[in-house]
């Protein structure tokens, strides 16, 4: 999927990069190299051993085709590794690589490293869907539309607000994945079974320092059938998934032939339909869509696979060891989407305002019930209001008509301007400040220049 | 289920209370109070209107069967209330109920009131689940048993150690909770699609004072479209879940017949079979198993639910209002029935002992591996070891033997009693300081008397 | 969920009677019934014995409050159910009773007898949909509006075909149910783990005797880990909820207030919204997408839980014994609001009209395509109307008239009403002979009276 | 994760080969080539022109990394092949490509004629695993061991017995996929939205023919928002998942170190971890469990791509597009590594023996309650063995023991070598006879020569 000539272009090329057999052999060395420096420094080990450990532990001395047939055939993923290794680094070096540590150990603490480097990228990517939103936010702090519920014209709002819904959630999204990375991904080095029975008391110093050098936190109680760690970053992910294929979904909407009110990028070149010639689908948010449905569809594996037998268990590992790439690099690319999409995206305003026109008035309804409350009570109110609004859209009459004519409304002999006076832009309500403060807290950005 | 005469005894007493007709009914009209208590204050509406709202508040004054009837023929969930509630209340009170609120904001702040109380009741559960496991923790950290990986004795542990790591992922459980609950669940009150048209400025006042008095957070921007920040809570009860489930399958395995190192509580009374009178079944560990997958199968249907159209969305909305009393309900009941599980836990040091026994000295092969490297470097070492471990289980000798007569182990001419010094007990490497450590941070536990 | 008063009444009550706690003990009572019955053709069991505890079968002459405490105390559903059983038959008949089962065979057995009527229920809704549907079909075979593609206008078509697709997917999910039901809904007596211990080869007689009383299939093999034929059905289920929401979403769309395509059934007294008078959400629409989630998102706990330890596992079938109740009263409620949503839809053919106006003519871009091809070759002819199409999109110009002023087109000397002659609604293809066909195919109705 | 060094060997080769990039595209041009066929035999293009498409419809004429980087400028994945395939055609022939079909008429019928390849691979390797599996079934036909439920002794059966369910499961696994695989993968040639627009009536025969050509059936209603028909499929490759995940994890359980009934083959070279010399892992069967359980989590997410917007939907299409391969390799390798696992499967009678006498007689309790009952009455019989039961739980006491010095046996004067004549072994019920059945209907197999 993320190689196949027809979806590749879907995927982040360069979580792609973070993810590749290269990449993720070098991060299993570069834990390698880091524990033996440790242990050196600990006096675990000798000094000499880890300088030469360290020296070898390059990628490019490694076999990747080669390694593929071994672990086939060991069915063991990292002894053929660590086969090579020796004999790179030769006796006495080769007696100390890989000291007192598990499998899984080097696996885990390498995947930290490389969703270190994931979560830099796909963080950057939402910075920037967010800075294109929040200045289009800023821009259309004040442009008038139908805010809808249920699928029907509910009240008047601006489009900024609509955009501060968005980012108010996308920066919780963010905040979340920053929130739970250093404990998530932590180093991990106790062993077999997480006991450092193989190093003791110093063992734990030697993740500690091992951690530090590294970057990472240490994981302290290091039980490989411990999965919440991870899996709550990755039920982070999961969240921003839903954010994103939410916001995908609105734009879709938005760009319906009939409602037209926003569109995304167009270029020349571009293409709908292999024979309609006039499509323009909104064909990013619509794969930005299908790639939160894939992230979020794997999120329950990741949960099932928190459920491990006794102080290991490869029935999960396996599955979790290669879920993660996949996660890391379908969330990134869905950011890296919404980025895009965000920073295409075309308004239409004329649209906004047609289609908050077509209603007859009825979108007002809330503005009015509100008034006339005040002057006949709520119940009142909503009984004159619910017969007028059905019978404007039974027999096709403007609202303001209906409820003129209404007996209540006449039995209290309200002034005939007063429903007049109701209009469906001046009942935004707190669109515009909302806006203004979602962006700055969740930009910095702040309006140039006079406000409107 | 949840009341079936079958399985309702699974399910928490107090949740179900918490989260019955009732009692929802009940937390509606107390957030319809604290918001015209808090409109009153703002003088947004009389303070008269207020008090008559406050005490007609009561749901004993509304009949549940008849409320279910009218809601069925409007198709509306809260109007039918209103209406009663405007017939207590009298004009003009009446007109000052649900003023500028929108049905969602009253079911969402209701049930973050709801929440509250769930999580204090869970983690409560939780809270003795933890105290029960670190007291067997101090009890046993010393207690030798086979440390397993991918269903195969690996490692000698201690008791206390396997314990440790079902605290330490219980206490991330437990801070991940207590950590979201407030920004889970907020009030909102921003009115039909949370721009505070109805009530303007004034509103976003109101929204925080209601909330204040509610002990809740404001929403502050309370888009009725994001499910981001409940799901957020949601996901954490997911990863309970797993955690809950690793614990249970650990302890059917430990009570297997073969196994029997550990077994639930039994009192006479308690059946296994309709014909098989002998049966000890682990039914608490398998019924929270159950409930368990229960949990951890509602989470994919939270997030689905996060996806949204425009401002509102019953057809997620629904979803959500009626699955999060679910959740809670059997959250609650799997902290619980953790909490008995642990309480109830009977520890066989025997059966450890003897299935430690049973693999003729092979689970020392690390142990041996560590200490044969030094003399003749990994490579040699994990070969001789390898070779006499296979030949140990394919001709059924004993482990040590198999290496004593190893050409590696006499070409070494390395001495007899090596080999026969290696003693599985003495191979827990930390596990009685880790023990320790995790029981006094998760639980503040300290062992009593002198140390073992 | 289901007694909620305020959910209650999406839930059909047919079904939530045939698994009401009565019904269902009942059904494990008609079990016993007929096992005995069966023995005591079969000489296993003394006649009277059997004639006894048929009588005795009668869920009124037990108190379900008392069964319930019971079975909370002896952690198992079925033993106090037997006490009592016992008591009401006396001696010697008592000892006859649940001869050679085990709890599991009564609970499957029962729970295929409940299925049974569960199928018939629900299948009956379906016919039901399905008749107002192709009868809508008939009317509307010739009713042209826009098809759409990715949210786009993509060809002409006619409502009748639209409906077409609804009812071939629906009649394909009422076949697999059909298919399904007997094969995955068998009578199980095989004892303890299946292998008819205690009856010996005269058990599988029995089995097949009672399985024929019941109406049921005999499950021949009938190991209680295997749940395939079961999830079979379920998954059919599962299915048939992503049907019946993609017909929903359908809906929802074609009432959005820009499209008014169609319309759920209004009835004076239906509210939309507690403030905006106006609101005619499509609730039974929104309703049936949220049944359908609620079906959809329960049938990874049944694959889940096809995974079960050994011979017998209540970790599971604690799972599937509560779950199945849920899944089929949620199926049954889908089948029963896609009938009521089908019944009531009211088509607005005026709207469909204007909205394929909409594009400007763009809709015909394929007929252009089909016809400039014969002309100028297909290469040719998408770049012609790929850039008239843009040309049209961009600069708001019929797309005819881009299409008669580019360049290729005045170069091919092309007759000017050619373009002209493209009618969006001749360009429905085979519209009409497919609906009338499929209505024919799965619901037997015919058109009456002359072709339009 | 199909190609990493580290994973790609878990997954069948000739699967990834059938969904390879060249072997799809090479899938598009033969569709392409028979609809062209189709359409000159009934006179919709010339002759000759289908002639040249069938000539160049070769996949080595196109180069995949330039398709590649052309599909990620239009983001559309076939117009560019399209493009490279007129060139290669030359005109007029070109213009006759791809006539009245859209692109994802392409795909589907495509990915049908890839999934009939998938489907003979896949049951080619269950029918492997049958074999094995039931040749293993009548060895050990009436190989003693216990049965289990809830993770506890039940009854004795034979392992041939246990084998027999995991065939007949299996077998209906494999019925379920021959069933389906015709209906599930048709022919679809309606063009953009399913109409035949653009070739009217005779395009229905075109499909027609076209499907008969490919060895597939017709679409009929080629519905591009209809996903049930694969989705059904895919739906019986769940189930197939939730069987292989149960016999795998019976193996992972048969070889733990304490039980050791079973082993999967062990070859040397294997190796089971990077430190502990002595682990033979169950690494296939964990293997196995691990793609079941990416298969089964698979599921949901094609479930939920059911629901499309309106004709057609990119954001459903694109994730079913890409998960279809995904699943296709994962199930066939499934089924590979199933045939591997059951192939290699190594028997140990000796511990079956051994366990079966760790209960000290209590696993024969159903067999004493059988008899017992015929003496004193079910309810009696169950009252002594339960507290005989427990008594020899509690005191280590033989069971036999317990029952004669119970005061109900002594005082109905029952005969002590009664209870002695209780012996496991002869209470295997229809283990042997269900073992012949099961495997005959299954795979046909016969007992050679004379029953033991």
């Amino acid at each position: 999927m993320f190689e196949s000539f027809i979806t590749g272009h879907w995927f982040n090329n360069e979580a792609k990069h973070i993810w590749s057999d290269a990449a993720t052999l070098q991060a299993w060395l570069d834990v390698e190299a880091a524990l033996a420096r440790a242990q050196a420094e600990l006096a675990v080990i000798p000094a000499a051993a880890a300088k030469t450990i360290a020296e070898m532990a390059d990628v490019r001395r490694f076999d990747l085709s080669q390694l593929s047939e071994a672990i086939a055939f060991a069915q063991h993923p990292l002894v053929p590794v660590l086969h090579r290794f020796e004999r790179l680094c030769g006796e006495p070096a080769a007696g100390f690589i890989h000291w007192g540590a598990t499998t899984q150990n080097i696996f885990d603490t390498a995947a930290s490293l490389q969703m270190v480097k994931t979560h830099r990228l796909l963080t950057g990517y939402l910075d920037q869907a967010m800075l294109a939103l929040s200045k289009l936010a800023l821009e259309h702090q004040a442009t008038v539309m139908p805010g809808r519920t249920h699928g029907q014209h509910a009240l008047p709002m601006t489009f900024g607000f609509k955009l501060s819904g968005w980012l108010d959630e996308l920066d919780r999204g963010r905040h979340r994945l920053n929130q739970r990375l250093a404990s998530s991904f932590p180093a991990s080095m106790g062993g077999a079974i997480g006991t450092f029975a193989a190093t003791g008391e110093v063992g734990r110093k030697v993740e500690a320092r091992m951690a530090d050098q590294l970057g990472l936190h240490a994981a302290g109680l290091p039980m490989r059938s411990s999965y919440d760690r991870s899996a709550d970053y990755i039920s982070a992910l999961g969240l921003l998934a839903g954010t994103a294929q939410k916001i995908a979904q609105d734009i879709v909407f938005m760009q319906r032939t009939e409602i037209g009110e926003a569109a995304e990028a167009f270029h020349m070149g571009k293409v709908g339909s292999s024979t309609m010639a006039q499509k323009r689908n909104p064909s990013t948010a619509l794969v930005l869509t299908s790639l939160a449905r894939m992230l979020r569809g794997r999120i329950p594996l990741a949960l099932e696979a928190m459920v491990r037998m006794d102080e290991g268990d490869s029935s999960a590992t396996n599955v979790t060891d290669s879920l993660l790439p996949e996660i890391a690099i379908i969330a990134t690319s869905v950011a890296q989407t919404l980025a895009r999409l965000a920073e295409g995206l075309v308004v239409h305003p004329d649209a906004m305002r047609r289609n908050l026109g077509l209603s007859n008035g009825l979108i007002a309804s809330e503005a009015a019930m509100m008034r006339l409350t005040r002057l006949m009570g709520r119940h009142q109110a909503h009984h004159l209001l619910y017969e007028a609004a059905q019978r404007a859209q039974s027999e096709g009459m403007p609202f303001m008509q209906a409820i003129c004519e209404h007996p209540l409304f006449t039995q209290h002999a309200l002034p005939q301007d007063l429903a007049k006076s109701l209009e469906a832009s001046a009942y935004v309500g707190e669109s515009v400040s909302l806006t203004l403060e979602t962006v700055a807290r969740t930009t910095g950005l702040r309006q140039a220049g006079p406000a409107h």
